[in-house]
């Protein structure tokens, strides 16, 4: 089945705003986006909403939700009441979900288990909002690398095992960087895909050498990740969505014009995706 | 129960030989140490051993075989060659165990899978000579932001099912650093127990921020990991031997006097350990 790309805006975000990413997308014929909320915020929810709708673009996330933990109630109540404003932000753009990257370590807990509880808790607290807004929640495990101050959610079958007690409306995000070390995870996928869990699929690559933990992500085909392989398992799975492409790469994709960096995107998920 | 303390001689390589770190764990009050292949073979072997064997030392292991990944069968064969003599190494320092650093893609692969095959082919490869020659072989999982470059084995569990197809010589070293994310780490420690497989425990702490990947590993109590927790659950899976201290440190400490170095480790483990 053919399927789409989506341009995820922190890919361009040195270079482009929320309207002149539109405006590069649908030059390079590209129909789908995945906001950040700093970029919704500095156009405007309502013109970035009329964008949205008069371009016909899919939205297949709202990045992001998340970040629960904190280290009193009070903080994590302020935590959630944000986490219900990106709701209303991924329904006024009809996006397909809302992106959650659920934070790490509140202070300076040494306690994962009890973050981890914090985030199951804070997800359960935003779930009536987001169903009565009709808006999906897409937990996204994080590389282990981030399990400190990020995701403490940093495999699929660990965000599984919370959609499992949470109900349907809450799935994955499925990014490559994130887990394509994981031994388990074709299991992991093939799981997703029975529980009907998959609700966005990001792309990029792994480098070796990887020179920054967070801004170094790859062009796909750049580096190791066997994307044919993941995107195989997930299509398997039943997910035929856009596949989205997120680069944070502060020495290199951010520094070329944008157009180059989308003709590259559109020419390596043609040859290596 | 009382447990001791293991230098592992990569914490001081900047500072201290294997005759001078050997001196300041005496002085330190320190008997038990890991070396590294490079010092031991800048002393020489037979200049080890007797090091160790006139002043008693318990070494808990050496450092380090593995890295059996390669694009041709005779890349594969050279690297098993190099394992043999690894064993023999730890033989003439009476080793805990040989531990293993597996390795991970070779070449331009993007095949992990296959990389894994190659490691768990190579460890059967080498065990009828590390059996005949009594060592016990850990494998090391390291943490998934090394897939790529250095070990392709990264959770306890992924060992486990690599030792459960070898046999009893072949075990497991719980590095902290590389494990304590992972939301299944308690029942995979008592797994590990249950199959008499833990050969190795070795601590230090994941800094916030962690600055490089591979050289910015923090003292234990400066991190997020909770390493009385962790040590809590190697106990309760019957493993009591030394708790081995491997600190990759460029920018602090590595640049400190190695007996300066070796009084913090101790005040630490007694502290936060």
């Amino acid at each position: 089945m053919e399927r789409a790309i989506s341009l995820n805006l922190a890919t361009t975000r040195q270079q482009w705003g929320f309207a002149e990413a539109v405006d590069g997308c649908l030059r390079a014929g590209i129909t789908a986006i995945s906001p950040w909320r700093d970029q919704i915020a500095a156009i405007g929810l309502d013109e970035a909403a009329r964008i949205v709708k008069a371009n016909g673009l899919q939205v297949t996330g709202v990045c992001r939700g998340g970040m629960f933990p904190a280290e009193t109630p009070a903080g994590r109540q302020a935590n959630i009441d944000d986490n219900l404003r990106a709701i209303d932000e991924a329904a006024a753009l009809n996006a397909d979900c809302l992106v959650l990257v659920v934070g790490g370590l509140p202070g300076a807990s040494k306690d994962i288990a009890g973050a981890r509880q914090m985030v199951s808790d804070g997800i359960a607290a935003m779930l009536p909002h987001a169903r009565a807004s009709g808006v999906r929640i897409a937990i996204e495990p994080l590389h282990p690398m981030y399990a400190a101050d990020r995701a403490c959610v940093n495999t699929i079958d660990q965000a599984l095992d919370i959609c499992e007690t949470l109900g349907e409306t809450v799935g994955v995000a499925i990014d490559v960087y994130h887990v394509w070390w994981d031994p388990n995870l074709a299991q992991a996928i093939a799981r997703a895909g029975r529980m009907k869990r998959i609700f966005a699929h990001h792309i990029c690559d792994w480098l070796v050498p990887t020179k920054d933990m967070l801004l170094d992500r790859g062009m796909m085909g750049d580096g190791v990740i066997d994307l044919k392989g993941i995107r195989a398992m997930i299509e398997a799975a039943g997910f035929f969505g856009p596949q989205e492409v997120e680069i944070f790469s502060q020495d290199n994709w951010w520094k070329k014009p944008g157009d180059a960096v989308l003709a590259t995107i559109k020419e390596r998920v043609a040859s290596v995706c």
